[in-house]
């Protein structure tokens, strides 16, 4: 069974099959041919956290590819009354076709997985958020950027940080990463982006000043200081990133034609100024949007692969 | 970019197009016969009150057109945690093909579709509920009033009413208002509705007496008299509005053919008694059923008229 | 208008057609053909409580018979905030085409079908889990088991209890109730049985020892000893259904091919086991499944009997 639990699980040219079938739903979309690939299908979404993106565009995604949506939050469902991962796989996955999962440690996704007899996609998790960056991948694509591009990353070494870590090794493209001290990215990441690199091709590199990761780059990316779940930490964090918002003046150190992303939600006068994240707000909600078209190329994918 | 707001942005004729579809699809769903005008579209539809009628009928109704509803509490979204409305906005309008709202202050609303790049549904706001007075008036049609009617409002000068007067204005009935001193219809409502009632013939008079509001109505019409939100002020609401229940007493100045409409939740012994409810039981739930029809027949209108 | 609240309210043939529906529609949907008797129509599914099997297997089931389901919670609907029952099924009856509802008392449940004018199914109550049944009582066919069958039940008087028991004497099997001190089936429902096996030639059996109710039973079946609503009484619950768990030892006295039947969520060390849970778990999870065919069975058979 095929999952899509991390992009460090999958080959290049998987990723640009899932990429592929992405664009070709987008295409058929905004010509109004519809998609009915999965019809009568129905697709389990799991959220143990807060979610609009990831919410709106699975639900709408797998709407248009004649799936069944169904939303099932923590409070609605018996995990959280402390049901154990692997009886809720078992049983949900005996009655939906997919399942998409947006849950806290990384574990837990695998071990539903691991008892899931349909194919399960991670839609966020404390490590990986794998479905942002085939739709950041996608946005790169359609706005001219290939694996000669250079990416900036800058601030949280996050989980959006270690799929960028991932995407860049496995594409081959150049990632320059600026985090602050103790926000660095989990060195056993790092480790295993330097294996994948070496077939890709990939460059690598960490800074602690943003400067040195923006210089020249054509993509500039950001998010959030503080992630769901760390709300206590807010006001160490805004003073541990003193200096990591992505602004106009560091954006001038950039290519001249970058652009910024930001997976959203934004926090204006944070790890991005107003100004920047307006300047950029067509690539910014192209960005969003793709969330939309990348999730059905991979749900698309997922399907055909698992078929047998 | 046309939404639906509140009735004053519409012209009566464009009202009216908007109910002759809504009788036209209640017609053929009673027949057996499916409209699918829709099909393959989706419903964003965002509720941040809780709801029962506007979230069953927008639901129902939109899949009854074939279109995919989304429910999203903001609960369960970004928009709870902060994320701005025009962000939310750019977001959700790139996904879904429609969005349905019901929030606290207007302005929200206006925030909203200033932003959206699809056409954007008032579920009730803190000054107008439109979709309720749609389905308020498609009732009246059915059962036989139109523009020579006389409607008596008792009660809270609240959004619900603030909808009535811009129905009455723009379509051109007789609408007596009574509200306890302090909750009077806002001037600059009654100002517009004034100026709108110069085209229609409206005549729309304000009373402190329900007595006067009610002698010869057809339709008798009224609402809880503590709104979602104003739990806090019960107390002094339920002093402030002695004398403004709707009883079989007040109803006997009425016309003696005439009707009770409440939008509902009704609060029996409050602002209606048991008696008249029950007593009207056939005319306020085909006030609720109408709902479905109604916003039914305005998000065709809006497909249509949004197209080009 | 039919509806479908408790098993109580059935004859065995009609139990027998809905399940013969189920055992179609489920042999349909695994050979890939399409049911879509109920296109078109809606599904309303009220929940008063959490529910995983029930929301998951009622929203897929109706889905998969081209319905559409709405999931509404008490917490965003107006029942929540106290509208009345009567008024709530009025309602939502005239817009929806199925009523599913989780509630508390089984009276709750009767007085919202006493004013629906759709078919309402009870999808959990204080005295009646109907749904689960039929689920059971199709697993039980599906693996060579009939009315020749002997099932224990161990553990608490509860609602599940109370419908096996109806189960029973409607259907003709054997069933053995084991229960500790306090926690009995009520007499009511013993006395209701009892009348009812006299035309069935089911046997019904009570016991203090579990051991009494397994010697020799084909299937043993049990539930959770805290249901929702009583974790306040978890710790003396434990404390009383002491020697109630199903082991090893306890099911070395059944039958030596037994089967453990379990409605989920499992306490494992409490009322089962790990070892018996997952021994079983092919049993148990086949449970699970069938809940969403045999409710497609019971959806399917309500539409017939109630389209006249």
């Amino acid at each position: 069974m095929k999952h899509f639990l991390s992009l460090k699980d999958y080959e290049k040219s998987e990723l640009l099959e899932m990429l592929s079938l992405a664009h070709i739903v987008k295409s058929d979309l905004k010509s109004g041919k519809a998609t009915t690939a999965l019809a009568g299908k129905s697709l389990a979404m799991i959220f143990e956290k807060s979610s609009t993106r990831t919410r709106v565009s699975f639900e709408i995604g797998a709407a248009q590819l004649g799936m069944r949506p169904i939303f099932l939050s923590s409070r609605d469902i018996q995990l959280g009354r402390g049901e154990p991962m692997k009886d809720t796989a078992r049983v949900i996955s005996r009655m939906a076709d997919m399942v998409m999962i947006r849950t806290f440690a990384h574990s837990r996704l695998e071990e539903f997985a691991a008892y899931s007899s349909a194919p399960v996609i991670n839609g966020l998790s404390d490590d990986f958020h794998p479905a942002q960056l085939m739709a950041d991948y996608m946005t790169m694509q359609e706005l001219g950027y290939d694996d000669r591009a250079v990416v900036a990353w800058v601030g949280d070494g996050n989980n959006v940080a270690n799929s960028w870590l991932m995407l860049a090794s496995k594409m081959g493209f150049e990632l320059r990463i600026a985090t602050p001290e103790g926000y660095e990215i989990a060195p056993k990441w790092v480790e295993l982006a330097k294996g994948f690199a070496q077939k890709s091709g990939a460059k690598l590199y960490f800074y602690r000043d943003p400067i040195d990761a923006v210089k020249g780059a054509g993509v500039v990316a950001t998010d959030v200081w503080t992630s769901m779940g760390q709300e206590a930490e807010n006001e160490k964090r805004i003073k541990d990133f003193a200096g990591f918002g992505v602004n106009s003046e560091l954006l001038s150190f950039a290519d001249s034609k970058a652009i910024a992303l930001h997976c959203l939600p934004a926090h204006r006068g944070e790890e991005i100024t107003d100004e920047v994240f307006e300047a950029n707000a067509d690539s910014i909600f192209l960005e969003a949007e793709n969330r939309l078209h990348a999730q059905k190329g991979v749900m698309l994918w997922l399907e055909r692969h698992n078929r047998s």
